[in-house]
């Protein structure tokens, strides 16, 4: 079969970290070309200002992923969606519901592939959690995502702008591993939501979500967090305690600790070109719909300025 | 066919005004029982101060009628669609999104009628709008839905609360409105909330929408509205102006006016009846979905404080 042929749209640091090397590792795609009205492209690869340029003067393309911003990203998915390109989304998959639930429409209609990624769903330990919870009794939840903005987020306007989620940016991850985790949908019941002075968008925030069997599930958001870093999910059932750590590298069940490499975005990239493969599109939004309803329903309140 | 023993639950303002009248005007139903805590019943039929004790001790019912604020209506719709009763969510169909999204397939699941009800689109001019404008182009619309808060939610303080949705509890019947007549789905691309300063809320929105053909929407909300109030849907097309006033009840078209009499509820109970025989839900949560885009995307400005 032949490599399918991929263009990077955004090539800033997480496109770098991480897409680059994946589809590098990947024999199933081949890097045709790279897009950035800003950034330097990869030594020998076809480079292009815009997507728009990319389409008119560039070599043929058969999918892209966008790394872009979430806020710009959907019309460059409809205008590649439309030339009959598969699409990956960087998550989120976009600024909001209404043009994610579009552009699966969209999809469909070309019949070609969209697939918005969660790459939290693909860290070691989230496979085997989810097996395992699937036939245990959940009886209670608790994430703590606690994390210092200014070592991984330095400078980015963008993700404290209406649309840039705040704190959300880091914990729609840990919504991403729980919405895939737990046997069961979840829903918000109450959330409070910390907006520094001098921001648009939360630092913090503590929320109360339940599944429709009535377990509780708390979880701790915070972007003020020095010395240790905190991404944890730990789930009581009838069969003891279950543990995901560092972001869902590590697992660790009443057993004993289980652990493997990371395999994030190998693991993204392989699962889009099965569905490329299968005809197929994978665009689940239950947890930016999560993060609308804590918007919708939660209780702001304002804090302390915040400075870079 | 024996009537569909209905029992409605919240028996409010919109209780008596609408949902008993229309209820008594239906042979498909028959008013079995009436639910609350606080308020009264209706003269002959069997009362209870909730819905447990309408389950554990009145009179057999087959479907419920939810007539309370968003904020409890998740709890009570899952406690009848449990016992196996068809239920009639009153708009806005949950509080959050992911709680309709989980009623829906609990609905689906135990195989009864989950009915989430726009009571707008049920207005006389409405279904000729969307017959009409279905072979148009869309060039753009203009919505304005302005009216004085004291008047219309006199003293209602859950309206001004977190999952109150403030100015967008009227504003969402225009949604509910714009998002049946368009033929093309329809995304939020920038918002302005006012809140005042002494509410959870927005008194007022500007909010700009497009349709996946990239006609612009524009909505105009505003709760301080003295002398006459306005819901009107203004929609350019290829064919020249089809306007919506009323909040739908009066349709004009470039030929002239088309005009008939409000029978929202009555539509309403109708749809329902036909959903109960035919084994079908109905659960659009659209209107909502671009709610929470606006409060997830939207800027946020602090206006003067408003007292009732």
């Amino acid at each position: 079969m032949d490599p399918i042929r991929i263009a990077v749209v955004g090539v800033g640091k997480i496109a770098r970290d991480q897409h680059l090397p994946a589809i590098a590792g990947n024999k199933a795609f081949s890097l045709a070309a790279t897009v950035s009205p800003h950034d330097a492209g990869v030594e020998g690869v076809s480079h292009h200002k815009s997507l728009d340029e990319l389409i008119e003067n560039g070599p043929a393309v058969d999918a892209v992923a966008l790394c872009t911003p979430p806020q710009v990203r959907y019309d460059l998915a409809v205008q590649a969606l439309n030339k009959g390109m598969h699409v990956f989304l960087e998550k989120p998959p976009g600024a909001t519901l209404s043009e994610c639930v579009a552009l699966s429409s969209r999809a469909e209609k070309v019949g070609t592939t969209l697939f918005a990624a969660w790459h939290s769903r693909f860290a070691a330990g989230v496979a085997p959690a989810r097996a395992w919870l699937a036939e245990r009794r959940i009886e209670s939840v608790k994430i703590v995502w606690r994390e210092d903005v200014r070592v991984w987020h330095p400078g980015q306007a963008w993700i404290w702008e209406p649309g840039g989620l705040g704190v959300f940016d880091p914990g729609i991850n840990a919504l991403s591993i729980l919405t895939h985790i737990l046997p069961r949908p979840v829903f918000l019941k109450t959330a409070t939501l910390e907006i520094p002075a001098n921001r648009a968008a939360p630092i913090a925030a503590d929320i109360q979500f339940r599944d429709t069997a009535g377990a509780p599930i708390h979880m701790d958001l915070d972007w003020r967090q020095t010395g240790p870093q905190s991404w944890d999910i730990v789930v009581e059932t009838d069969a003891g305690t279950l543990k995901l750590s560092n972001g869902g590298a590590v697992l660790t069940l009443p057993t004993g600790a289980e652990h493997s490499e990371d395999l994030e975005y190998p693991g993204l990239y392989a699962r889009f070109a099965n569905l490329i493969r299968g005809g197929r599109s994978d665009v689940d939004i239950a947890p930016l719909r999560l993060v609308a309803d804590a918007f919708l329903r939660g209780n702001r309140q304002t804090v302390d300025a915040f400075h870079d």
